[in-house]
């Protein structure tokens, strides 16, 4: 039997993990590898606890442990060797390196339609990613006092139902009702792990794949990409200047659900007239659709109160209103809402228990205290201020540096300005791509459109941003689209 | 004209919202549905400000809001109306009552399933209610530190990856290869927003709806809830005393994806011998079927060490393990983790966006110190013997009360116990509502199979237990069991 060396064995003796646990585990990976011959004969104890420099203790326990677990068997008198009823692997389980998905068992169609994407994940932002709120006016100290009060309460470690943290419910439906118009009890709410999960319920919940939606166009990617991965058949809305076009809503349809942002049309802006939300609630009670109503950043108008939600217009509307606190708070909370319809209540939450589980209970608990002792309409208060100050800011700038290259389209702001280019031929991909080489984010306005492009340009997040970052990202952007060849 | 009645408008006078916003909902409210009828005239501003206590000032504000949303026109001189062009309302968006789902737009397949179910959400948990961990026992104070640490970064409120925080992957990886004896780099863990999403999304990119999932039976009810909303056909293993039993694998099989919990048996207990986890590998890989390894408390074996992983059995392994910090640390934290091969991370990746989204950062920091400086390991040392010193008071419990009537299935335990009942009719599923109705927690056995249920009793977790509760627990139940109508 040839010798063994366990020299290049490595044990990280500053882990807290015992070395003996450490020694049985690679050993055992050894001798699955075949690195450890079946039936090969192991040093002595001793001569292994001088090698590996370890207590003779810690050798004996890793070699009862990988007997007691079948890696090794001994001898009496001769001594301890590899296991030779360990069942041989097949090749494919033994080879060392991953060519790619062949050697794997198939995936879905879904899994496979997205293996071909060429996907990098962006982490972290720049500058001007559109979505962000102004991170560095977050009231961080109120926060952790409110974490404080909570953070050592058992009862937020367990579970305490999917739907949500009743408290949080309850100040959220007081909020919504008074301010946002809704007509919403607590046991209506569903307090979600961000809004894309609130998204991926309604589709679960609404659609069967091959099912037809109507989608604002250009309109928002998150929700494209929930209802694509449903499977779902996207068809475009016709949009006009205040957010989409009820004159063109087809007189039949064949779709389950329409998807829009009607206080504030992302990403073009545009606030749906009254008259209009009347109508397109009466057309899709008609038609038997539901309408998704993503308020998701209604709070940031700058010179009118927001409009009353289209949920809150009727007593009995087929709407799902679809919140965030992403943009009132922190995206890095990851917590949203759903106000459903009382009948689909058992649905939505059981779907919430069986595809995602419940929602962090802390987080649930700090908002709720934010919400009812006020903090939540100072601040929105706040940054609607400081985000008008930036957004006039952005004005000025794109007057001074855009002068016939791009317009400002002034009522997208909010919390981001969508530049159009004059050249309705701009390759705004590739000015994306540029600008983000020299530290801005941005997104291409080619991108919120599935079907044919109508208007390019960039959307800029202007709400997470200082001074000196807005100058130098608008000068910036003014040099790229003096260069031709865009 | 009929005159107004304004009396009963509902004022928040103690809210931060302004009052003239909320008059201004309110009456668009009753504008909409019909309480004030389109071309009736409003009193004068000054009577208004009278009845309802408000400044004049805030009469007008509201109903210059009201006017510019078209809800009131004036007319010079004689006075404010209700407006007369908006558009009428079909009858069922008027109704004040909700009958049912009849009137609203219909569900999905999946929803409508949903719909049929008695389903009552349990909120809280009892003494027993399997699954949670000694909250009482969790390291407040260092967390509260650590999350006083990062609490106030900015960078933690905005976006990082849905594949999760960098630092917490890094050190997961070094924890799950050295403790659990995994093959992963952090590249390949995905952190997911609990468990269940975790198994969600292994549903999503592995199985088309009619698939079907071989599935360990008696076995986790979070699994089986997870393959049926994806519309997968769940197949029984045959088990026996140390989890599923290799020899009766089918020869055959069009599975597409197996689920097993090899390190402890979901919720039977019982740890597959190393020899049994090479052939179920081998086999998985001959019939090219995705494995999900469960390793949700392998943590919590109180005589041996925990064998290693399936998953870092082999280099090329079609294994996806999934773990969860719910029984670790919290189940209101949620966060929970993705072990999967490295060609199939960018469809996760992928997926995780288009379906939820990124997991909470300030958590995920948290945790990610929590396992660096080694109060992870320690924690899970000091829960190892609390749970031991808590099971160890349970057996003799049963012991003294149950004898005859129930039996302990003593390697089930970890953080639950399974007590099986003697008699094979027992009705388990009205024990444990009367358990319940007493004040305690429980699962009936019955419920973890799908086919026939071949076990009856009660699974109890003790994790979450005192020696008071665990007392009054068993006596209780052997109250209830000594009834003859069970």
């Amino acid at each position: 039997m040839s010798t063994v060396n366990l020299q290049d064995l490595v044990l990280d003796r500053a882990s807290a993990i015992p070395l003996s646990q450490q020694l049985t585990l690679q050993l055992s990976h050894w001798v699955v590898s075949g690195r450890l011959a079946p039936g090969i004969r192991l040093p002595a104890s001793r001569v292994l606890a001088q090698d590996l420099k370890l207590s003779r203790n810690t050798i004996n326990t890793a070699i009862d442990q990988l007997r007691a677990q079948g890696y090794l068997t001994s001898q009496a008198g001769s001594g301890v060797f590899v296991s030779t009823d360990l069942p041989q692997k097949d090749k494919p389980l033994l080879k060392a390196s991953i060519q790619g998905l062949k050697e794997y068992p198939p995936l879905s169609d879904y899994g496979e339609q997205l293996q071909k994407n060429d996907f990098k994940e962006r982490s972290g932002q720049l500058p001007f990613t559109p979505g962000v709120p102004d991170l560095s006016a977050f009231p961080y100290k109120i926060w952790q006092t409110l974490m404080r009060r909570h953070s050592d309460r058992a009862i937020l470690g367990g579970y305490q139902g999917n739907q949500g943290y009743k408290p949080l419910r309850e100040n959220l439906a007081h909020y919504l009702n008074s301010s946002r118009g809704l007509r919403c009890t607590p046991d209506q709410i569903i307090i979600t792990q961000g809004a894309q999960q609130g998204l991926a319920l309604c589709t679960q919940l609404l659609l069967n794949p091959g099912d037809h939606v109507l989608h604002e166009e250009p309109g928002y990617m998150g929700a494209r990409k929930a209802f694509t991965a449903i499977g779902a058949n996207i068809k475009p809305l016709i949009m006009g200047t205040d957010g989409l076009d009820v004159s063109q809503l087809p007189l039949k349809t064949s779709a389950k659900l329409l998807y829009t942002t009607p206080t504030h049309q992302y990403p073009m802006g545009g606030i749906l007239p009254t008259s209009d939300r009347l109508q397109l609630l009466n057309w899709a009670d008609k038609h038997r659709l539901w309408i998704i109503e993503d308020d998701y950043d209604s709070e940031f108008h700058f010179y009118t109160n927001p409009i009353a939600a289209m949920q809150g217009m009727a007593e009995l509307s087929p709407v799902i209103y679809l919140g965030s606190f992403s943009k009132t708070l922190q995206p890095g909370l990851r917590l949203g809402y759903l106000v459903v319809p009382k009948p689909l209540v058992s649905a939505f939450v059981q779907a919430k228990s069986f595809i995602c589980g419940e929602s962090p209970l802390l987080s649930q608990a700090v908002v709720s205290d934010f919400i009812e002792e006020g903090h939540f309409i100072r601040h929105l208060r706040r940054m609607r201020l400081n985000y008008q100050k930036k957004w006039e800011h952005m004005q000025s700038l794109c007057e001074q540096h855009l002068q016939g290259t791009m317009t400002p389209i002034a009522q997208s702001a909010g919390m981001h300005l969508v530049l159009q280019s004059n050249n309705p031929q701009l390759d705004d991909v590739r000015l994306h791509q540029r600008f983000s080489q020299a530290g801005f984010g941005s997104s291409p306005l080619s991108y919120y459109y599935q079907g044919e492009v109508k208007k390019r340009g960039l959307v800029l997040g202007f709400s997470n941003t200082n001074e000196q970052e807005r100058e130098q990202g608008i000068q910036t952007l003014a040099g790229l689209l003096s260069r031709s060849d865009l």
